[in-house]
């Protein structure tokens, strides 16, 4: 019984953004549809960082598999030249148990969280959406753009970077320039981003809100909050909007509303959905032009599950790849 | 970065039974003190089976280090030659997340299991134990006698098993006279193993009690239950014994004390204690010759990591094992 054995670099190669946004789509509807198990995540934590265990089973959209990613978060490794977040992702059959793949899930982390803004994008935003605002500009904004790319014809992005990081944000604009021809400007002003496009990604780590306010008819992917006490979007413009969540309980306890639910200034009741409830077709999902739409990511273990299989499937004959007899 | 991938025989080589012994007496001790995390198992179930997950962080007996272990369990597996119980365990640096080892834990889940009640019959059975009974004589009864066999001075087994399986019973009986000289006997009643033996190990998968009858000053190590509704023990006699558990939340959920637990024959007052707390030295072990003391492991994932971090600590400058960078 052998396992396959992938580096980030093999998964990075087999597993495109057009395939992650495929996986999500399928992960969100069977997610929708009851064709998910997926326990909460569980935490360890130690003295400068943390471990999250993510297990989840997909049985329904063509997807049939189990798995759990095991993923590390440790701020300060940037200084030693480590990465912040590693990731590893075990899949395995559900029909027998046997481990199917054993798979780096660093890039797969960072692409399935864009997929998420994508497929969010394609079911919220106003159908023409050609512009888009980034507030924050590092990694997580660049899979953003990349996915959403799959699913919406974009020309434009507006940028911000909190000043400590302005060089990223002229790099994120010369690298959308090149790699997709998009018109791409930076910009001081917060509020100049964040107005006048179809659509507001948000990717910092920020614990003060710093979006607040939009044009009518805007759809915000609020992904930069993970973890309680993180808020990027105004609690005032928060009330204002549809608010859609992958997921309600990591979204209350972690997400973009943990704090403006925290505080009681939104209740469960003004959350209009999880995504999968409107990729699944059962709510509906903008309902008019003028809609303000919020999609509150916090990541679900589906998600990496999906991928996992996906870049399983696509493994196929090669031979090229390292596996492993776990039970020799 | 370069990560450890080790198959089961590779495990199998570096984990003795000492070392395991010694790996699970420091685990429960850390459990004791409060120098262990460990969140609640979670399940994700499957039409024939189940996968489950459990992380684990220890930071105390000169153990450092945390992890996940992936467990999968197919009963039918058995009728298609392959493993009934699959498992992978992933062991992180808690300094910085680097993933240390992938490993094959087949061979340790077994090996942690028979640690657990070698600790169990170290501090609770009468000191001069020289004669243990065996209710089940399968894979888990060899794991236990084995690791038994580095905390005490055992001369003589009785074995009882299942009609089913009366052809292991005898090869048990043979293996435990070639590898420790004991003198090994079987017997056609349950009643005749389970009275006059210093130590009774019951391992079977059992839902209705077998065990009704023990001398005084019997320890107990009830190994086979582990899920909702199975019971080894008969509740008349559970009420008579000391009762230890490894951990109370997985005991009352699944272990030997489950049903009688859900029926409110005993309650969770009538629990003496954590092992981890016998062996940190914070409840008293055994109080006199004739107490009856029960032993009820669930299996815990901190025995999994303390196992999982020896092995990764053996290997040291190993040069013969396969490794891989995961981030490459």
């Amino acid at each position: 019984m052998q396992t396959g054995i992938l580096t980030r670099s093999e998964v990075a190669r087999i597993l495109t953004p057009a395939m992650a946004v495929k996986a999500v789509e399928l992960a969100f509807t069977a997610h929708g549809m009851g064709q998910a198990e997926m326990p909460p995540k569980s935490y360890l934590t130690f003295p400068r960082g943390d471990m999250r265990s993510m297990p989840a089973s997909l049985f329904g959209q063509g997807l049939q598999g189990a798995g759990i990613k095991c993923v590390t978060v440790h701020p300060e490794n940037r200084s030693v030249g480590l990465p912040t977040v590693m990731a590893i992702v075990i899949l395995i059959n559900p029909e027998n148990g046997t481990p199917l793949v054993v798979m780096d899930a660093t890039h797969l982390t960072a692409l399935r969280t864009g997929a998420a803004g994508a497929l969010a994008a394609k079911l919220l935003a106003v159908p023409a959406a050609r512009t888009a605002g980034f507030v924050g500009s590092g990694a997580q904004a660049r899979a953003q753009l990349t996915c959403t790319m799959e699913v919406l014809r974009l020309e434009a992005v507006k940028i911000w970077q909190h000043a400590r990081g302005s060089k990223s944000a002229e790099d994120f604009a010369h690298w959308a320039e090149e790699a997709f021809g998009l018109a791409a400007s930076v910009h001081r002003e917060v509020d100049e981003v964040t107005t006048g496009v179809d659509i507001l990604v948000t990717t910092t780590p920020s614990r003060e809100p710093i979006v607040r306010t939009v044009s009518p008819g805007t759809h915000i992917n609020a992904i930069g909050a993970d973890a309680k006490g993180k808020q990027e979007i105004g609690t005032d413009l928060v009330k204002k909007c549809t608010i859609i969540v992958d997921d309600w309980a990591q979204a209350s306890h972690s997400g973009e509303i943990n704090v403006p639910i925290s505080e009681g200034a939104i209740l469960k009741e003004d959350v209009h959905g999880q995504l999968g409830e409107i990729a699944a077709g059962k709510k509906p999902g903008r309902t008019g032009k003028g809609e303000i739409t919020l999609f509150d990511s916090t990541g679900l273990a589906i998600q990496d599950v999906a991928c996992a299989l996906l870049v399983h499937k696509a493994l196929g004959e090669m031979t090229t790849t390292q596996t492993l007899d776990f039970l020799a």
